[in-house]
């Protein structure tokens, strides 16, 4: 038993799906959050800025003694380099693996696809690891970077003309190349699930990258021993690094009721 | 006459329109572009951070030797204190005060719309300057949160439906109240006034900040005798805080075709 926290980090406020999968799965276990929302968005800048700030990000993580980390971010997962994070004193997991290994199980006719922020889909990180899993898979992708402005701005009811007319834009390629599963590949996106689904004709099976991580996370935690205690009631706590106001609101957008707290700044250019 | 360069900068790529602007106006004249995109975007974050931002700018400008500083940007325009920029060591001048006085200008019935990213018209900036000019105006203002990555994505031409349908839905209430004069208070928005000016069903005079900013510099300048000499042909140089080639794409996008350049990298946290 290990009743330290769990580290989420996000760019931004898109992490937050990964809180609420872990809130409603694992309600024993702590949560430190870190959003860098004074420095958001992650996914349409160059790689070495992204790994300078995700490496901040974890520092600042570290400092609050945190026994895992999660990079709750397609961005950040795409873009870490696996040989810095492998020498990190805590274990650590973007949502790469998780859900390219959900995506492989859940396809049938071996046809995926995979959605995410600019950064996310140029990287190719998704392609090379569900390659490694099953060289024969047949791998369509598309960014789609109006997809995070439109979550952040609420335009996320499952009829809502603006975003309908956007992804049909975006999904129209990958629903014609007949992907039977597609990766929800930035942590925002399962907020607009409901027309992602709908755009797609239900023929594909989604998968949600946050909720994969939270399962497979929790299982690496259980087989290490590093579990909290089972009857404890975990607590959340949100650090961001601008005004803490914005991202209480988004708090209540993203979590369940009851989950819903204060969110204190910051300065991560110090970590 | 004074051939140095004039200092134009923004958060990101929108200060552009002044650089087009100044470009077919005054083509006599140096320019040198910062647009900050490793930051990039300034409008939803909180006033301090945006002022710390804003001030690193000005310092990398000044190293430049530029003889006129101008913040091509409603955002920043909006929030640096004037005591500051009055302390410089040469003129600065955001993009309010001239819009501010064509709008005054142009309005008939005296009820004037703003529009901008949510931190100027929070900041109200555009109220009080337009107040102080004539204390009898009505004023109705909108923050138009999705126009920036609407713009950025190239959803910009006239019947564009996404940004038809998301700009009626900002708009409306100002048509509705009447407005006979709209600020376009960000400088992304004159790459959308086609569609801005469709929803408003032409009932409005639109005022570009970034051009009457230029023509309001420009005059200054002259009175100063630090215009650049008439024949000369000026040149523009660009820098920017990420990598460069997603700004040479903007380049093409807001540029008049034969102004279209290379951009260098600087590392803005060094100012």
């Amino acid at each position: 038993m290990d009743n330290r926290p769990i580290g989420v980090f996000d760019s931004g406020v898109g992490g937050l799906t990964a809180v609420r999968q872990m809130q409603a799965l694992f309600p024993n276990e702590d949560i430190i959050y870190f959003g860098d929302t004074g420095r958001v968005p992650y996914g349409t800048r160059s790689p070495e800025t992204i790994i300078q700030y995700a490496k901040q990000d974890v520092r600042f993580l570290l400092s609050k003694d945190v026994k895992f980390l999660i990079a709750a971010c397609g961005t950040i997962s795409s873009l870490l380099p696996r040989e810095w994070s492998d020498r990190l004193p805590v274990p650590y997991t973007g949502v790469l693996d998780a859900a390219a290994a959900a995506a492989v199980k859940a396809t049938r006719n071996g046809r995926i696809g995979v959605i995410g922020t600019p950064a996310t889909i140029q990287s190719r990180s998704y392609h090379k690891r569900l390659l490694a899993l099953r060289p024969d898979l047949e791998i369509f992708s598309n960014a789609c970077p109006m997809f995070v402005p439109l979550v952040e701005n609420g335009y996320v009811s499952p009829d809502d003309p603006v975003t309908g007319t956007v992804a049909e834009e975006y999904l129209a390629p990958l629903r014609d190349a007949g992907v039977d599963t597609l990766i929800l590949g930035c942590t925002h996106y399962p907020l607009i699930s409901g027309i992602i689904d709908r755009v797609m004709k239900g023929t594909a099976a989604l998968i949600d990258p946050g909720r994969e991580t939270v399962l497979a996370a929790e299982k690496r935690l259980a087989a290490a021993g590093l579990a909290a205690s089972p009857k404890r009631k975990g607590r959340s706590e949100y650090y961001v690094s601008d005004l803490p106001e914005n991202f209480e609101c988004a708090l209540n957008r993203f979590l369940q009721p009851g989950h819903v707290a204060a969110a204190q700044r910051i300065d991560i250019e110090n970590y």
